[in-house]
């Protein structure tokens, strides 16, 4: 595996591929690798000819009291893991090269970052959109692999690839669970034993809420408290930010969600100083 | 001349000229062509194997009590002078192909915009960004040309590019003038007959403020004031919206000015309801 920092060598690296008409998959990272990144980069892998993989802890789409700093960073394990995924290129930038003196351009996706994680990380998705669509001019790949655990991210960023004519193929991940349900996360690892054990009411509240629509209950408020109740029940040492019921695809909040439309259950909760997040969609078709 | 409205043909013809190893200008116009936009295709002709020019009045440019609704348009004249000037492509897409329903992303760029026209006409940088940034995605243009009469969108879009990691190079281009040194501007058709005597003015105050800085003055608010006070000596039926001087290349406000970086000497007035502006940059090598 090649592994570049710089701008320049990366768009020759890519520049030759383009050259023998090779076709490049992207999973842009912030590192930790876990077996859902390694989902992706088997997915890049199967669909295209070439792999690029990007590992940038981006500091834009972290608030000022947010865990930039503690973000966790293990690089020597991380490249061992791309290196047995056979991923072609690395683009390991630093801050630097990506947002060099003078920087002064934002992009801001409304409408779809305004519910969820929207309200409790102002900026979050604006710093996101910046930063993914910088990769993807420097690397111009064919396919985006984005994971779903990250539901509310990857609308965002589909909803921006559509708005500015971004030349490149979304496509969103399964997300990839622990035998006892717990959406694998970087952010894991900082959960302590008693912690670690009730994390999976988070993914059980939103199955709760999954039946309940399923059953009918198409109210938007009582779906969040039903959810935030059962996560209570079973962690009793987390507390919830949110549980919200939203429109699958729009993220907006309504007071009762339609019947003809794949709903999005999510929730985001916190133990300790330790914030996760996880979500559900429930398609129409199987209501 | 092929014309094309739709963001899949405009695609498809300029992949077959991508896979002949053709080079692709991009000249990017609200219409109404006159000689200024001509020397951009001319150079665009010169410097590449295709030329595609887009006539698209952008309404997320305009204010809400701007004048789009009146801004002049003749496109059987446009059409019959691309055609003369063997522009292989004209790119005509309407509004709703541009920004289809749903649209919600935008794009901002701060320092550049916050000076000469940013503070009279909100938003409006914002607009020509997005909409300079989607092209740039449809096309995906090797250079972009632009007139240096719009300093401070030549200046923006510069920006944007640089700082999105758009892969394209931006040329600006001489401003075109009249004989009298009124510059090219599609808005110039609408001063009446006593306007249009007058309309030099903005010019020659321009021109007075380089004599100024060359002499060595170097404060802001005097350069400034004389320039306004120049114009209204030989204007009497126009209106100052402002002159300033600022450094050109990041048009920041300063109290006074370096004299070891060029300056950018702007003005807007108005005759009317007709808006007017022009610009002078005086490099510090001549001073």
């Amino acid at each position: 595996m090649r592994t570049v920092t710089q701008a320049g060598p990366l768009r020759a690296a890519i520049k030759g591929w383009r050259n023998r008409g090779l076709t490049v998959g992207f999973v842009p990272t912030m590192g930790y690798l876990h077996e859902g990144h390694l989902s992706l980069i088997r997915r890049s892998r199967a669909e295209h000819d070439r792999t690029v993989v990007s590992i940038f802890v981006n500091p834009t789409q972290f608030g000022p009291r947010e865990d930039l700093s503690t973000y966790p960073r293990d690089l020597d394990r991380d490249l061992a893991l791309l290196t047995r995924q056979k991923t072609d290129l690395l683009y390991l930038p630093d801050a630097g090269d990506v947002y060099p003196e003078g920087h002064s351009t934002s992009v801001s996706v409304r409408g779809v970052t305004e519910s969820l994680c929207g309200p409790s990380r102002p900026g979050h998705f604006d710093g996101v959109a910046l930063v993914v669509l910088k990769l993807l001019n420097r690397i111009a790949p064919d396919t985006l692999y984005l994971g779903l655990k990250d539901y509310q991210q990857y609308r965002t960023l589909e909803r921006m690839v559509r708005d500015l004519d971004v030349p490149v193929r979304v496509v969103g991940c399964p997300t990839v669970r622990e035998k006892d349900g717990l959406a694998m996360s970087s952010r894991n690892i900082r959960l302590d034993a008693a912690q670690r054990r009730q994390a999976p009411a988070l993914r059980l509240a939103l199955l709760r809420g999954r039946d309940l629509v399923r059953s009918g209950v198409l109210s938007a408020a009582r779906l969040s408290s039903e959810m935030s109740r059962a996560f209570r029940r079973s962690a009793p040492g987390g507390r919830v930010e949110y549980f919200e019921a939203v429109g699958a695809e729009r993220l907006e909040r309504v007071v009762r969600l339609s019947p003809e439309e794949p709903v999005c259950l999510a929730g985001a909760v916190r133990f300790g100083r330790t914030r996760l997040i996880d979500n559900e969609i429930v398609p129409a078709r199987r209501r």
